[in-house]
């Protein structure tokens, strides 16, 4: 299978690293063997029609700085040029998120399902803005959108309720999707303020580029929305969701949600409408996780309510879901029958 | 799709109700029309050719004792003859288990096997006792065995395992895979006695037919080697597990498990070898769930710990499982290519 890779940040080097470990496995298992036509990263691509050498393009990237300096590379390059040049099975985007207009990304996601590829990104931005007409648009053209790696990062949150609770119906969603601000909230609970809880989430690097993202619900709300199209087959985009976030909260509304009984969670909720709020969380329930985790409880009709747990982002897990969308291209699953 | 089912307590007649609330979505989306078109109890069967009538099969149970009652009733005719008698597609086996020498489930998957049957079972069993074996039995006669509510009920624990992780390497498995052992210990952390917890449980309709494979540790143990088998591709039986279960735990074990910021639960452990025993969990953390939930922990190579959280049994959560199943085999995916 050919690929072509946009971004090359810590993901998509993790993705690199990833097929170079499980490379005689993915043949094995999988009968799959990837080639990696093209890489693009900001200034300019490599492509080598037989597949890049893995090593080297890892190396370049970390010694020179880009891709563009190795023996293949092509300085000033950028992904649209790198798509039509070469002849590729799947485009993986992973460059990073941008919730006001979703570019570059959506450009090229749309670029690519024209030439009829498929796609697999991890890029919040274009799903979030525009995830109904992106499906379709991908349907029309024969052609699987894959995304495992927006929502949960290594975790499967997506596939676990699209495989696993088939042949029931799924009528609600809750919970934590966004790793700082659970952090900040797990710390705040154990008496530390908000700012200093805030600056300790980004030292450990758990923030993402703006913190604002994180704090003010936007990231949560992005991947509510990924999941209220996958999951419950709404055709919602970000602004159909409330959103407020956790500045704001002081550690005397702890103290209030201690005597209750409760801790104070950043909440996802999907049922008649979209939100994302703090709100009570009773202690040493399912939902109460503490430090950088995720947690997602499906509500369904008639097996009770699924809980998911588990590290929601992070280099090599979020490479690991790319992995596993490739295996799902790979054996042949569309996206919209699973 | 014809189906034969053996056993009808409430998990089959639980299965039955969701055939009639589900008939048209099944048809709609997965193209299933599943035929019942044997039914045996304790008593006898009954069978009809073209598919029973759902609903008069479940009144004649419910207000005649059994089946062999109806019009289609053959009283004394047993799961042997009633499946040679009429071809169907999947056995949908529902008898309770038996962790001694598994019949007689074990003799009618093997006759449904060797007649070109699918087998869906909920029963542990045959599995826990010789899941290596039939696995291979099954391969090696073209039709699928499969057994999603044997760990877990409703929460798709396997399903999630095989399905989800793929592309990744799950290197162990951690967790609480018995509700009544975990609601007994739920209420022992509280301060009550095991004695009567252990009668609340019962009363509440926790615990299994025999007490002692819930708090003995045996139902645990089983489901360990279901998963060992299945996620881990251990060749294992139940008696390469070691087992401790809980009698014997005291609250003064609880009073030194607090002080070391911990509380205590059954855990079921596959890493290099199996083991069921009570340990120290750490309070707050994942698997520190309360009442009579199940929580499973997967360890992977690249994505991380990824935790499942649900209940772990319940005759309507049961039946779902039955029914994913057979989506399953529906859509054509086979067991071991999943």
């Amino acid at each position: 299978m050919r690929l072509v890779m946009v971004g090359f940040g810590v993901v998509g080097r993790s993705f690199v690293r990833l097929l170079i470990k499980r490379r005689e496995e993915l043949l094995g298992l999988y009968g799959l063997k990837p080639r990696l036509v093209a890489v693009v990263d900001r200034r300019g691509a490599a492509l080598c029609e037989k597949g890049l050498d893995l090593e080297s393009v890892l190396k370049c990237k970390e010694e020179r700085g880009s891709v563009c300096e190795s023996e293949n590379g092509r300085e000033g390059m950028d992904a649209l040029e790198a798509m039509e040049l070469v002849d590729a099975d799947v485009l993986i985007d992973v460059t990073p998120t941008n919730l006001r207009d979703a570019e570059p990304s959506l450009t090229y996601i749309r670029r690519a399902i024209r030439l009829g590829m498929n796609v697999i990104t991890t890029n919040k931005g274009p799903l979030a803005l525009f995830m109904p007409t992106l499906l379709d648009l991908a349907r029309l053209n024969g052609v699987v959108l894959k995304f495992s790696g927006t929502v949960g990062g290594g975790t499967p949150i997506l596939n676990f309720a699209k495989k696993c609770l088939c042949g029931d119906r799924i009528t609600g969603i809750r919970g934590i999707l966004n790793g700082t601000t659970n952090y900040i909230l797990s710390r705040m609970e154990e008496g530390m303020e908000f700012g200093e809880a805030l600056r300790e989430a980004q030292e450990l690097g758990y923030a993402e580029a703006d913190p604002s993202m994180d704090v003010d619900g936007l990231d949560s709300a992005a991947k509510l929305v990924i999941l209220a199209n996958w999951i419950l087959g709404k055709r919602a985009t970000l602004e159909d969701v409330e959103v407020k976030g956790i500045r704001g909260i002081g550690l005397e509304d702890f103290e209030e949600a201690r005597r209750d009984g409760s801790t104070i969670k950043l909440l996802c909720t999907a049922d008649k409408g979209l939100r994302v709020m703090p709100e009570y969380v009773k202690r040493g329930s399912v939902l109460d996780v503490k430090g950088s985790l995720n947690a997602v409880t499906f509500i369904s009709e008639t097996a009770g309510e699924e809980t998911v747990v588990g590290k929601g982002a992070g280099g090599m897990e979020t490479a690991t879901a790319i992995l596993r969308d490739l295996v799902d291209i790979r054996m042949g699953i569309l996206g919209d029958r699973e």
